[in-house]
Formats: structure tokens, sequence, C-alpha cells
């Protein structure tokens, strides 16, 4: 493979030259790029970055993997990540694995060939035995998403308390006929189904399979949502919608519908995103600590870099709040 | 710098055996791992992914430069981006510059390093002047935001048009009052302000210079806007918002102050983000063909890429239209 010197030489210009220009350094004439250009292409030369960041040993960026940034869970989560990585010199590289395994698995390589120091799941679609082995490559931390037998650090919330929590609420307030929205995929969702049916069973009510729904959240996914339960015999008095997002759909399309909300439907949400409170009626919500989340995430990065150690294993559980608001 | 081979001689196993290692494929023993990770480390080896990329002199990855995901212009940008990118086997690398040139310039390393194949701008901080030398390190394409000056392919909305449209609606309805909220950076701000400057001037419609307000298109901003707005003397009659979320932020906060929309107060928005529909009432807004300008920026990055051509000078300009709810 041709070299800088061999640029050099062919260009007819000093070894530091090349390197001004590669580098983009100011104040080198157009003459002589276009001789260093042309000769790197005549040489099929590229600068070998990796070489100079190998030389340091790191990149100072940090890879985070979400599943889509559509839904403001994840752009929110980013902000808190991006206020500590910036403070401490980092750069954030965003990947979308759109909870694909191979794209997951595609994003580690990252890590691997040391594009980036460090790597946060805030989702994982893989098995942790199949992800396990890239903790030799650097740093990874699970931040929202968990599972038990990984043996890296986690940033996580109690879901069994959270979605506990909304479902006691709506218990409290009367209702007996609760539809539940949310996955079963992964801890986290096996969990928080875990913590709504726990308060249930608390007060002897039953659990219809029919009331219970499984999607991506989305708003379109809460109309959805909605127009189905409308739709069945024996219908919910209240929702419990696993997301704000779904909350809110669902409260658009309830009302199009001409229910009143919370008289004729009770709907309580997820996460407290800025959306909860635009509704009208403003929706009641479980309020995870995004934002917090998000730094505490990245404190944890900083020092693992810093010490050097990756085989810390640290749970850092976070508190979940209800907000009462109107929709309950 | 220690190559493969010297790993493999510590290690005391076959070069191939390393390479199954260093690239994760499945059967290879937990003992020969740890052998290669061991080796690997003592000789401070890095597998050179760089090489092997260079080798097939791509890395199938493209960069994304936005300002901020928080503001869901850009997940849904990106969500247009990443449809064609899948079709065509690209992964994205999302960076958030915060409008910060720095953070932008460092980005562009990423294309400079070959670390992606090309690099797309949805917002511009630093000068063109700045950027242009970084076209030599593979396309660059800019995508809503643009320049005059910039010597790269542009896919763009007609803002001009699209902010004429919105106030030419609020006159159409009556109101001489107009207050205008948008940056006036760069030249989307200034094609912006320029076209609700026109349609009032067509209507010998003076302009209120108290009526102007900058600030960063969030739902918080528009809740500070609308109690600037109450605390004049001489208050608007409508609000050209400049964003969805803007606009949502200012319905919220209008009708805790009372207000009705739109007999008290007409908001129009920009961009026809899912909120818009959500708000009550919902939002009039003027829509921008989000996805389709995210696929047909990756169709041209596609293009690009496949013949080579790193010198077309290619402005795409997608339609723009009203869409008529309830807050006018």
């Amino acid at each position: 493979m041709a070299t800088i010197e061999d640029v050099a030489k062919l260009a007819g210009l000093s070894r530091s030259t090349v390197s001004r220009v590669i580098n983009n350094h100011p104040y080198v004439t157009e003459r002589k790029k276009q001789l260093v250009y042309q000769a790197m292409k005549e040489l099929d030369y590229y600068p070998n970055s990796s070489a100079q960041r190998l030389r340091k040993q790191r990149t100072d960026t940090i890879a985070v993997l979400v599943p889509s940034l559509t839904n403001p869970f994840f752009p929110f989560l980013i902000e808190g990540l991006e206020i500590v990585a910036v403070e401490n010199g980092l750069q954030l590289l965003i990947c979308q694995t759109h909870q694909n395994k191979t794209k997951e698995y595609n994003y580690l390589q990252l890590l691997q060939t040391k594009q980036v120091d460090g790597l946060i799941f805030t989702s994982l679609e893989n098995d942790w035995a199949s992800i396990a082995p890239f903790k030799e490559s650097g740093p990874i931390i699970m931040c929202n998403e968990y599972r038990s037998e990984a043996t890296i650090p986690v940033v996580r919330l109690d879901q069994v308390k959270g979605s506990y929590l909304g479902a006691k609420h709506l218990i409290e307030n009367g209702h007996k006929k609760i539809a539940y929205c949310g996955s079963n995929k992964g801890e986290l969702g096996m969990d928080r189904q875990k913590g709504f049916l726990a308060a249930l069973s608390e007060s002897n009510i039953e659990m219809n399979s029919q009331w219970i729904f499984r999607d991506n959240p989305s708003i379109e996914s809460g109309k959805k949502i909605l127009r189905a339960i409308l739709s069945l015999e024996d219908k919910p008095t209240a929702i419990f919608a696993g997301s704000d997002e779904v909350g809110a759909g669902m409260i658009k399309e309830a009302k199009i519908h001409g229910l009143n909300i919370p008289e004729d439907l009770a709907v309580i949400g997820f996460d407290d995103l800025p959306v909860a409170q635009l509704m009208e009626p403003a929706l009641t919500t479980v309020k995870q600590p995004i934002n917090e989340m998000g730094q505490k995430t990245m404190e944890m990065m900083v020092s693992m870099l810093t010490n050097q150690d990756k085989s810390i294993k640290n749970v850092v559980e976070l508190p979940i709040e209800l907000i009462k608001r109107e929709s309950v």
C-alpha cells in the first residue's frame, strides 16, 4: 500500500505539505492541494487515520445504539448522554437498529475496529451471549434496557414499580376493566407487564386476554389500538398505554369517536414526554427520569474509560414516579 | 506496530484462527479466544479494520449531520434517508452538531478519514469555503439547508413559497397584525422571512419589529414567546410560528391564559409533524415533505457513490403546501 512518503515524492512536495493538505490546514495554495490530490488518486492512497488514532489509542467517540429516533424517548435520552459527553470532550455517534439483530451486530463492529472508544445499548436485540465477546474491545453499558445475565454496568429504572404505580392509580379511581399496551419482549417488557398484573392481582381483578395489545410505541399505534378497543363487545373502562405517544394517539382518536376522557375512558401514559402536557386533557403518566438516566450512563462510561476497568458489574436504578394530570 | 502474524505467533495459533476471533466468528473455543485476546493485549495490537475497509475501499456507511434530535423534524428526515439507505445496503451514523462549528468540523473528519463513504448536511454552521475542501474526500449532499455558493447537490424546499403561503392564509382570514417566529441565520432562515414579508407587503401590511421572535424551534420556546406576546401593549392577532413545536407550545400556553384559538389568536405552524394533528384545535400548518426529502437525498447519495461522480451540481426542489386545520 502507498505511504505518505510515496505521495510526497510523486507530488514533488515535502511530507509536511502533504500532511497539511490531508489535514485541511489553511495556507496551502490551491496548486499544491491539486498536486497532492492527484498523487493520492494515482497511488490509490488514503490517509490512514486509524494509524493516527491508534497512536493515541482513542477516538473520543461513543456509539449509542437506539431502536428508533422517531420515538422521542430516545432523542431525550441522547440529550442526557450528550450533556456529560460534551463536558468530557466526547462526541456521540448515534445508530438506529430498527430492532434488527444484524444491524445491531454490524454497529458493534465500530467498537471492535476501534472507531469508537465505548458503546451504549439503549435496547438490545441479540442474545447477551453473542454480545459478550465484544466486551474485550472496550467498555459497553446498557441504559434503559437490561439483561440479568449481562456482566456489564446497567443504568435502569424499576419497571415493575412503574407499571404497578400506573395500574394502582387506575384501580384507585374505580377501574376494574383495564387494557394493557406494551411489549413482552426482553426483561424490560416482561417486568413492566409483571408490575401491572401484580397491581390487578392485589385487588383480585382478573385480566381479560382480549385487552392486551402489543405494538410499537407510536401515535399511530395508539389510534389503531383505540379503534380495536371500540370494536370489542366487552370494552375496558381504562387503558394503561405503555407510552405517552400511544396514550396521546388514543386520546385524540377517542375524542374523534365522541368519547369523553376520562369520564368514558381513562388513559394513563408512560415516560412523561412533552406531548403528555400538550394533550387535552393533559395525560396522566408514569415519569421516567430520561435525562438523568442519560447523564448517569455517560458518567459511568467516562469512569470506565478513565479507569480502564472493563469488568465492573454495577446496576444503577433511578426513581420512577406517577404524574397525575387530567386523563384518569 | 504489531501485525496479525505477530499475534498468531505469540498465541501459538494459526493466522486464520486469530482472524476468526477478531471477527467474532462462531465455533472458536473460549480457550483460543482468551489466548488471542491476551496476545493482542500484550502486543498492543488492534485489528486494523481500516486496512480491511481500504481494500474494498468503502465502509457502506453514511454520516448524517443534524443540529438536534429533540426537534422531531430531524428524526423524521432520518427515517426517510434510512428507507433508501437500507434498500442499498448502507447504514447511517447520526451526528448532532448542536449548531456548534467545531463539532460540525470534527464530524467532517469521518469523511476525510474514510470512516464513512459520504456525508449529508441537514443544517450547516461553518462557511461553505471551509467545507469545500472535504469534497475531495467523498460525496457530500445538503438536504433541507442550502447555500447558493455550495458546489454540491442540494435537496431542498421552496422556503420563500412556504412562508408566503402561510402568511397569505392568515391575511386572507382578515389578519393584519401578524407576529413572526423564526431564525434569520442561513439562507433557509432568510428565505423564509423573505416569503413572509412578501405576502405582507403585497397586501400593504406593515411589519412591527416588536412582533419578530428568534428562538430555537421547541415547545418551550413557543410557550415563552406566547407569554412575551401577551405582555405587549400592541398585540398581534395572529402568529406565524415557524415550526409545529413552537405552534403547539403557543396553543397550549394561550389556552392556559384563557385565550380562544383561533378566535382570540390565530396560529399557523410549519413542518406538519404528528403533534400538529394532536393539538386542540388541530394546528393549521405548512407541510414540508420530510420523508420524501430524506428519500430523495439518499437516492442522490447512492447515485454519487455508484457513479463516482463527485462534482455534479444539482438542486432538487420538492413541493410545499398549506394544510388547513382549525387554528386559523
